[in-house]
């Protein structure tokens, strides 16, 4: 259910970008922009995204884009202009702003809580896309006896932006950010830490591993301070069951490294800890949504590093009729030749790799 | 410099793969092949790396190729029975083979520590392969007295093997690989354990930072086990430093979710930990061995998620003479389309957009 007006409080990159998108709508949606700097509503109008003002009535549905650790405050104060308006919000943390809608009045029966998962941490008016939902989780949070009108509203503001809505309780999504998103974020960066006052000599080892487990670790640490901090409880939870197990491991670290050499016991606890992150990784949902398992398979080929190489290799590829389901370029340490890793999925593996080596490509295995 | 004879000792994955490199050599390399297993050194000499057997007389070079725990005794052993022979090995740690070594009884002198990185933890003598090396960092690890020529020998086989020789102490590189290496598994590990019994709704908003970090849990329990066990000391005082961080983090939100709220201090403290990951971040080599900076500008490309269409998209980024320096497909959840992000040199960012947009494609900023 789509909404027909909508007041945006907050025209930063979320608040525009949702505000975009429901001007892009095939519906008739009156939208009104409203931020605390004059000069950020007016660049969100000047760029379609709607009237810069208040509305006389009660619009159809507010939604508020601003801190999370204002929003729920912000809410309470809005909700007593708009009486009869639905309200949501974008807070990447949910239980916070409602319990501080709570703490100032505010009405809990009126407001759906949301949080669109941009995928990508940019901030600014400038930055804001009428397609930056399209295809991210959109989780809305409704509590027990809020009325389902009110949620088939955010429901449809979220399906209008591309996006897919996640239906959660505020407690669980929060746990979930956590678990996937925050602690994930303080763990990457505690690791890449180290790496701080190393040897040079000893970073030149690096390998995938390494950039993998750290990319994330060159994230904002201003807004992830915000981020964390708002979910403090909840990560805490992650960080203290990671710290159990990190004792675990460094007791039999220490074991073995010590006079005594350590023992099987000590073995079997790492092979546990180890086996453990076996079975977690197998339930990080892959690009598709689904599970991993199945692995895909690799192929491996050598390209010269330089224009156009790439672009004779996919059409080879496609020349084989396979979908290529992911790529890596692992480019050579100061030579002009790089591997592609080709991800299919298995059954057409051996195919492609013939496909290929029939027309010429130095396969990698 | 190359060996004229080389004994391969253990014909597994590594030992064959280096064999069939000596063998594929431009220079003329007598390569015998030997292994506790009948089967293994007969398979690797019909994959032709070279003749079952021992050789008469000292060759040039002696390759341990066995489990690290076991190097040492295996080369001290093998020392006595060809007195003037150079001996190296492939163990993924060096410090505790020499310690062995030297416990044995053997000579330090005659051994130049090896660690040629795979880069992919894959095993058997069915997966050796010619190329195996190529690129790849390959870490020597001579001590203050070796012999120069003794050195130069291992060189030449490394070299011989498109690997780039990078010379590293045995305690630098122990220290090393702990650091880029064995503490991320084990960071990675224990952070995806967290997910092994999340309710499947929380790990339904999983994005693709989580995946980055969780990618090397999926790793074979049993041989990181080998490992990390063999390298205990130096992945502990990684861990240690880790956990004194983690005590911090652990602090700073405990505070902030307790009664009073926490201070700006630990904000603060939150702040400078992850801002020590972005310094840390900035240190892990690129895939052209160059530090990160500057960041590479993402075109992304909106795309049918099926066979051919990669090809049409990079043919077209070919024609606009870019150079593709990496690249990630985000599958829509659930749709028939996929997000290419094309990873390009700020400078021809424009032009690739311009170029793709006027071939039709939907650009997604």
């Amino acid at each position: 259910m789509m909404p027909t007006s909508v007041l945006v409080v907050g025209t930063g990159l979320l608040g525009t970008s949702v505000a975009l998108s429901l001007r892009d709508s095939d519906f008739d949606v009156e939208v009104w922009l409203h931020d605390e700097n004059p000069d950020a509503s007016a660049r969100a109008a000047d760029m379609g995204a709607g009237t810069v003002g208040l509305p006389e009535s009660d619009p159809d549905l507010v939604l508020v884009a601003v801190p999370p650790l204002v929003t729920g405050s912000v809410v309470a104060q809005w909700q007593r202009r708009y009486a009869t308006s639905t309200f949501t919000d974008v807070a990447s943390v949910k239980a916070g702003p409602l319990e501080d809608l709570l703490a100032a009045g505010g009405d809990p029966t009126r407001y759906v809580g949301g949080h669109p998962m941009a995928g990508r941490e940019v901030s600014g008016p400038a930055g804001a896309r009428v397609d930056l939902f399209v295809d991210r989780v959109w989780a809305i949070t409704p509590l027990d006896g809020t009325d389902l009108d009110r949620v088939a509203l955010v429901r449809g503001v979220a399906e209008n932006a591309g996006a897919v809505p996640v239906m959660l309780d505020p407690t669980t999504h929060d746990r979930a950010v956590a678990l996937t998103s925050h602690a994930p974020q303080v763990v990457s960066s505690l690791l890449a830490a180290r790496l701080a006052h190393a040897d040079p000599s000893e970073v030149m080892v690096s390998g995938q591993g390494l950039r993998d487990v750290t990319r994330i670790a060159a994230s904002d640490p201003e807004l992830w301070t915000e981020i964390i901090a708002a979910n403090a409880d909840q990560v805490l939870d992650v960080l203290d069951e990671l710290h159990d197990d990190l004792q675990t491991m460094r007791d039999a670290l220490r074991h073995l490294g010590g006079a005594d050499g350590g023992t099987a016991g000590d073995l079997a606890d790492i092979t546990y800890l180890l086996h453990q992150g076996n079975v977690g990784r197998a339930r990080v949902p892959d690009k598709h949504g689904d599970r991993l398992a199945p692995e895909y398979s690799v192929v491996a080929v050598q390209i010269d590093d330089r224009p156009g190489e790439l672009g004779r290799l996919f059409a080879a590829a496609g020349e084989a009729e396979v979908n290529i389901e992911d790529v890596r370029i692992d480019h050579a340490l100061g030579r002009l030749v790089a591997v592609v890793e080709l991800l299919v999925r298995p059954e057409v593996a051996q195919g492609l790799s013939d496909s290929l080596a029939a027309a010429g490509y130095r396969l990698r295995g």
